[in-house]
């Protein structure tokens, strides 16, 4: 399984294309939809995301709802491309009218400047308009078909807002819920958080921030439940699905950190407090009493749900400019604001949620004879009921 | 390029074969085994690091010194091979008498157990003799044929410790010192920290909790100076080096947590905190006033030094061993003590520097013409004077 | 540089994703078009081709006319969805009305039967709508952008026919003409046959096949001048550019052989007369005297034209049908009839053509920094002065 | 799977790892020396072969005869290295004693002049070392694992000779004989050929040429039985078997054309005389009445016999040497003879039906959970009874 997305910010689409999802899977274009208007919501976001709402069309690979087998073409339409069809226009040649908007204060902590430099763009739009997370909603539709996939195999998953800027609100790392529990939680306010009373304090620090021209970061979790044992390998650095999923999570924009279960609390304590210990029992075979490592061992899922952290920088554009210099003239002055999110944590728990399905829903095709979901449930539970039996 | 390993931590040898190396590079083969020997040392560790000290062999793509532009063989014998020899015979034919220090409890914390259901083992060694970690020195061999090729672009870098347990050595993320003067204060001590002054205190907390049966983690760091800007590229999630090297990362034995720059701190800091402003100076082209996010903007290299962070969960065998179950009695008792390091935390800062060394080599050698070292170098010169004039 | 296709053959459109095409790259939209006329042209085609006229559209990586580094989305509508868009329609589910036209059938010489097996399709409208040679359409869209990459780098090609059915055109293997003089040549014609002489013979041969309700196949040359040497690379069996390029040319619907040069006829000749004897002169450097092994040695590109040989089956839709059983009731029948051309062998001729260039461009761009297209120019030229200069 | 070689013809050893081999097979070395005896036989040799006799040690991934699941490491040594340890050794530095036996003048036909092109070797030893066909030497040892493998699953295969020079042996495409059949009547002669009567012939046509200096290609033929239905994929141009197959046979030293069943006679066949029929009974399901598309439809196995042709061309290096010129003196001149085989043939049909069984083998593994052989094999039976049943 493999994908490739294309597009542009202010292009007339996005376009993706996955390979590798089995035939026969039934898929349900509304929950896709709702994936992107999750992405699109959460509190602390600026006007754009009110104009525009993504609608998936599936161009390829589908026929009356049910997969084919051959690739899945999808498009995102970019609503207000209608404003920007002479700035971003594919074919027609650049005139004094249509390359109005340049960019040539590069924004620190965006793409803009080493991009105009590796690729000799001097209007840095050039840069920015694929650098955007713009890009990530075509990456959340593929990744919900990945989801219906892993859900047809029992696999459920959730992600959601662990901090934002220095409020923590949750540190259990072994949550005693589940992933419908917390999904009703998160979902239950406008911040993906579990407790529901720093909905408001954290309310009034995005307030805060935002008067101040100020951004916020986070941290983000994802939970994974139902994951068979053995999936990914400990037998080459390539194999090990952990490094995997963290390469795909650090491929999200913004992210800048990533960890399973405790993550860098596992440096601070004992071995002692850090290893799993196993249990057996007869109906359900092998699993462990804690999870600190994640659903982890040995680069391997062990059947414990995958537990992921990843750290999201701040918005690098801000109200209150920083310092640049402008690549034509050389001028230091006052980067360009662009956009206008005071967090994006909320959309980015989305969008990480969506590249571990992706990166899921791989290891499981790739592992198994996957030409048709049938076929592939019926492997999967062999295996499931081997593990049982081990 | 690209690289594979093989090999058992009691088999006759470990073997690498890495593909992509120019022609023209002279190798020094001490250098390598400087490496090993590093692998090796530091405070915390058992007695086998004693028996051991690893030589490599290069058995194919080295002529007279210099590499030939095929791929390149190494050979690191298991000196230690000689006590095992019937035990892990490859090819004789299992007896009572080679199948004795057969493993039945699996060691939480490590592959065993899965490993044991993924591949249908009973004797978990089958597991455990490829899970070690024995296996990084081999990837420690390739990672410093890396170094000597970025050596020869003029990238440097050091890997080193920046916690052990509970003990912060150091957490400033834009430290003053360049790489060769942290490999100098590094190398002065045998925990591989900058503060010579903590020494004293972290072999204490390491003997107190050897006495105690139980093993320590810790925080590694790896700098890389004069990295050219425009390494890996925004435009597709695929492309981002730095999601690649948090891949290698992540893919070292017992690393849980990944991160550049500040890492998790930019989660909570605010963005005015985060971002590094742009400068220009004539001589030098564009540069950054602060390093807050390790040397990557939009998954490429921004000419700032790499900072990459990594949280080392503590070695799972332990003395007070922890709760397991026999796999075919399916009794519960207390897991098997294979080993002894109370914390290898040493070597894995030299295993951390390696493998991105290796991912380093291979994104510049996959950017550049890369058939012969010379040619190559004038590129990389060509290019680093055209980032300069941009 | 890699690239993905979707689309089914009477689907909204057929999708294409291209990654690794340089920045700054003027795209000729017309070329591209000219391209897809000339694979739907050639004598002895039927009718469908006729209500089709394949434009291209590009929806990513694109601005005003030029490329900007980041994937490129290219879009071929279906013109006669129209007819089809219940039939094939991706989300509407399945009802009596929109499940007529189901193939029951499998036709042999075609994916039905075995594509119905492997992915449990039991309406094999579900496999040929993708494994229909109507996919190869954006196939050549991709591979005329890259014709105009290399041709920017003074890489010339042409794709022509030289056998149809049992009439040979020509047999030389190194031909005096460039590839100018061929095109010339080919394109004066309705087969792409380099003798003018034996377009009556032909027509003549597949005018009476068609009335026979039989079909006929053929044998296509390919030939790219001006490529530097030492594309491609011996030291491994998947560096050898040959070798790639013979999977991608076998990958093209119906090709059952791929030769170099003087192709199967190596075989039968001594080795004096198959090896191409080394010149020198001080203003070119190397060269061959003859180019028997069609430009490659030791899996590289050896400077002299690439000379690429495909036979192409006859198309197995027949009007005489053949003998096939009804997947559903297990009865013996004959086979459907869905097209009707008598041969493809011109519009093979384009589609191996192309993927060769897709190939060409892939190893270019693999092979030297690539972000843009003048740096990527500059380079190319150092390097050919270099050869020169060995 | 994959799999990588490293090693030069008169360095120190041939090394291979290979990736992906399942568990709980056992390895028959033996059968592997047998397969590299093979290789080194065959009427028309020189008489290099006779000093070696190639040995396979297995060094990593197999214990007690049984595979671990981790990547094999394979060594053999070249027996000869002793006589060249000077001036082959990896890490002593050049010397005027070590750097006799320089090679200056370019053979044409091989990899010598470009590969120093490439890589800026002025001694093209440097090169030919490695682009030598030494190395298929590992490759069989390699492909005879797979071998191994399939055979495991009942999958059977041989490669044999067809044409020697001008003389075919057997023209038939779908010969009534089997693989074990075959197997016996082309071991029953020094050339791989299945009509006794034509060795004599054969013998005297290499006797002939190598007086006269001269030397001789051929064509190779692979059949592969019981494949199941349905390997590779018509989705998209690079998931087709027969399009990887082309590839790795290609990749094959010598090898210039690759084809499939009738291969180039299908271009002049009428269509009506190329398509296998399809046929039906209840015990066996679906097969065709004759295969003259060599088992392949839309790029996937069809279940019927896998038949692949390869034309080799005649070795290049010939006692009538052929001009080349000095690459330092830029001085015409002839081309060092180096070696001294009449033909190669018969040591290239073993090699070619190991790449075969190399990519045969990847295509099982990779579609099936195979990380086990035992649940490897219960898999696929599982498979093949749902084709019976389809």
């Amino acid at each position: 399984m493999h994908y490739i997305t294309a597009g542009e910010s202010h292009g007339p689409q996005l376009t993706g294309i996955i390979e590798g999802i089995p035939a026969g899977l039934t898929i349900d274009v509304e929950k896709i939809n709702q994936a992107l208007a999750n992405r699109q919501g959460g509190y602390g976001r600026g006007n754009r995301q009110k104009i525009e709402h993504d609608q998936v069309e599936i161009v390829g690979g589908l026929r009356h709802g049910v997969t084919l087998g051959s690739p899945l073409a999808l498009v995102i339409k970019n609503r207000d491309h209608a404003h920007w069809s002479e700035i971003m226009n594919p074919t027609s040649p650049a005139t004094l009218a249509n390359t109005v908007r340049r960019v040539e204060h590069p924004r620190p902590g965006h793409a803009d400047l080493v991009g105009g430099m590796k690729y000799r763009h001097r209007d840095l739009r050039n840069v920015l308009e694929r650098s955007s997370a713009r890009e990530t909603a075509i990456r959340v539709a593929i990744g919900n078909i990945c989801e219906q996939l892993l859900a047809t195999l029992r696999i459920q998953m959730i992600g959601y807002v662990q901090q934002v800027g220095s409020v923590k609100v949750d540190d259990g790392i072994s949550p005693a819920l589940n992933v419908t529990q917390i999904k009703e939680q998160v979902e239950a306010n406008d911040l993906r958080i579990l407790d529901q009373d720093k909905v408001v304090l954290i309310h009034d620090l995005i307030d805060r921030t935002k008067r101040a021209g100020d951004t916020l970061g986070g941290v983000i979790r994802v939970m994974v439940e139902n994951v068979p044992a053995g999936l990914g390998s400990y037998v080459s650095w390539n194999t090990k699905l952990d490094a995997k999923l963290a390469g795909a999570v650090m491929g999200v924009n913004a992210i800048k950190g990533v960890s399973f279960g405790d993550g860098f609390k596992d440096a601070t304590n004992l071995g002692s407090h850090v290893m799993d210990e196993i249990n057996y029992d007869a109906a359900h075979g092998f699993s462990r009493l804690t999870n600190h490592l994640g659903g982890f061992e040995g680069g391997m899922t062990n059947g414990m749900p995958i537990i992921i952290n990843a750290a999201m920088k701040p918005i690098p554009t801000l109200y209150k400019p920083l310092q640049t210099v402008d690549v034509n003239t050389k001028e230091p002055l006052k980067a360009n604001v662009e956009r206008s999110d005071t967090t994006a944590i909320v959309p980015a728990s989305i969008v990480v949620e969506n590249v571990v399905a992706i990166e899921l829903a791989k290891a499981v095709t790739d592992a198994f004879e996957s030409s048709n979901i049938e076929r592939l449930k019926d492997e999967i539970n062999r295996y499931r009921q081997e593990l049982v039996e081990y």
